[in-house]
């Protein structure tokens, strides 16, 4: 049985920029956002998912809603870990849940989840193309600490939401 | 009495930025947590707050909670209004909540709400000075249709939340 | 005969947020290539030239080259004006040049020129449209202090190159 | 002899964020600078000399001076190569040229340099720390191919300029 940290991809490194420190001295909060983008990106494209091969069949997913609760501060030249899950799938809506920490001591500075729409190239709501679909939801149990054929939520399932 | 859009300072004009648009064609969802805060900064100086002023003290106000949900997108120079107002004060946190809509026709284009923490310079939490939450509590009353004596919620108080 | 500061559209007012200071306590030096853009296509926009309506006719004007020198920080919440003119204008090619002032006391923060090329959607080379290059063609001239018919610069004419 | 491919740390990876893409859909040009920060904060860091630290003590390098010259789109999602070089080194500028170019096919995206002023915490001019300047110096010299003892420049040595 794999672990939620085992999952390909579920890592995404960064190290803070000194662009996006602002003058309180530590990342702009609007930072984790691309941060949670990019670790969604990895995630689904190191598990078979491009989602720039997704953009040229014309479908997008568009972010919906998010959510975001701040712990601590990520300093300038400091390297963040952001643990990127997938945390519920419906047919036309996908829910990732991240963490980020930091990579020295895995403090938690941030997590968070956003709700992503599968639209096409007008912003009309589609479904999930299936292939998607199944490798979102492979990811899914696999972030509960499940075998693929298993219904039985891990005890930590929602220790995000 | 006067309605929350009267307010002074509660709407905030800003045009979308080419660097803010992403390859979808319109702002990246992370641009609405600067253009809310954007919003309430002009909220709070045009009523007496200046949040230079607090840091200038050693008062930080960083964001520990956002909340955004994203309706439609935000096109490239379009004009896009902030409006911002008071949702909650206690004597270490505020919140505010905001709608971005498209100036042109007021569609609603996302809307969200912001915590933040009072903190002294080291990030430890301290309570909001007394002058700035005397003023943050007349913005709240102000937002909810309230005579200043007044505790009856207006109607449309939670239309946010 | 108009001077350079009272061409419409040629100052753009921008107040500087805080997502865009970086721990040194100032703007960070990359917003200002997002200002001078800013700038740029208000002044474009003001004489009737659309850039968002000449990417609706497949026409995209990519930057080429930038140069920026900084001479003071801008601080949060400060406004700052963008002052910008049409240096140079070829068949292919459009160089604009600003200046980035202190609304307050209008000290000098930076300046630069950024070239921008003509090209189609598949980032080709073309010709800018007839009517956009008269348009630029008298601003440029409009910048250089001159009448439309009129060849000798302005003693200032070069003070940004 | 070290060739300046092999400096350590003249050589950072970033992966095109969604965020940084703009709607021709290509990274904005403005994300360069904050790339080619990153490109000499690493290269410098590496080599012993930590921008973080030296904030610590009080110095500061602003950048007073950036070109750039764009040549290709980076794509989202594309693994970009930022090449990092200490051009030049004064006793209070240093000059830092550098290369993106396209992991994939090593195609040139853009070049440019940035000039970083020594100052202290209230921006004062100073002179760059002798440790920090010695390291520079041996950096510009492995750049230019030379041994550490050699003063004739390589060939290629003003090949940004």
């Amino acid at each position: 049985m794999m672990t939620a940290e085992e999952i390909p991809g579920s890592r995404t490194e960064i190290r803070v920029r000194y662009a996006e420190t602002d003058q309180m001295g530590h990342a702009h909060h609007m930072n984790y956002l691309a941060w949670f983008e990019l670790g969604r990106t990895e995630l689904m494209r190191v598990n078979g998912v491009s989602y720039a091969g997704l953009e040229d069949e014309g479908i997008l997913l568009p972010v919906a809603h998010a959510e975001l609760d701040y712990r601590q501060g990520a300093g300038y030249d400091e390297l963040v870990w952001i643990r990127s899950r997938v945390k519920q799938v419906r047919s036309r809506t996908v829910t990732f849940a991240y963490e980020a920490v930091r990579a020295e001591d895995e403090a938690l500075l941030a997590r968070g989840t956003t709700t992503l729409v599968c639209t096409d190239s007008d912003l009309r709501l589609r479904r999930i193309p299936a292939d998607a679909q199944r490798v979102l939801e492979q990811l899914k149990r696999a972030a509960e600490g499940e075998s693929s054929g298993d219904d039985v939520p891990a005890p930590d399932r929602e220790r995000f939401s």
